[in-house]
């Protein structure tokens, strides 16, 4: 059994939008979400938004505690996903406008 | 002839999703937004957000200057209304999966 502290998500039900908004209105954040969406999976850092790695991995739980993202820890990486299916049935089409904005 | 600003709106080009998310991830703004939403147009100052009249003012400019809404003048007051056309075929889905949030 590894000692890392588990990765808190919100369920389903405890989303909300003011704080779903809030985590995508910066616009870093938004990049991860975009990317996230066109990779599937992603290990964090793999993206080059040049923001030092602290700053990345508070931008990561800002998305995670808001319900946008999973994290599941992968060895010292975690793999994000996009909580699509969560998203969609409380803000239906939320999402998708999002990522069908002009990059 | 009036003597009042124009009042300045960007184009559906000139519209950002930054800005959006921007506009719509303070609470206030969002309530103002479903308002909105509801009324179909309403006068400023109409709603009780509990906000100074010039913190509203406030809100409702980063609304329309985002691209969110469009004010009109009339009189001393002002008519918003949502960009919904603009937003919808911007970023199809989004406006429609925030209003749907629970309030």
């Amino acid at each position: 059994m590894g000692t890392a502290t588990a990765l808190e998500h919100p369920t389903r039900e405890d989303i909300r939008i003011e704080a779903v908004l809030h985590a995508l209105a910066d616009p870093v954040r938004l990049r991860i979400v975009q990317a996230v969406a066109d990779c599937g999976e992603m290990a964090c850092g793999v993206l080059d938004l040049h923001v030092s790695k602290s700053t990345l991995t508070h931008h990561y739980r800002v998305l995670r505690e808001a319900g946008v993202i999973h994290q599941r820890p992968v060895g010292t990486a975690k793999i994000n996903t996009l909580r699509r299916d969560d998203l969609d049935a409380l803000f239906p089409g939320l999402l998708n406008g999002i990522l069908a904005a002009p990059r």
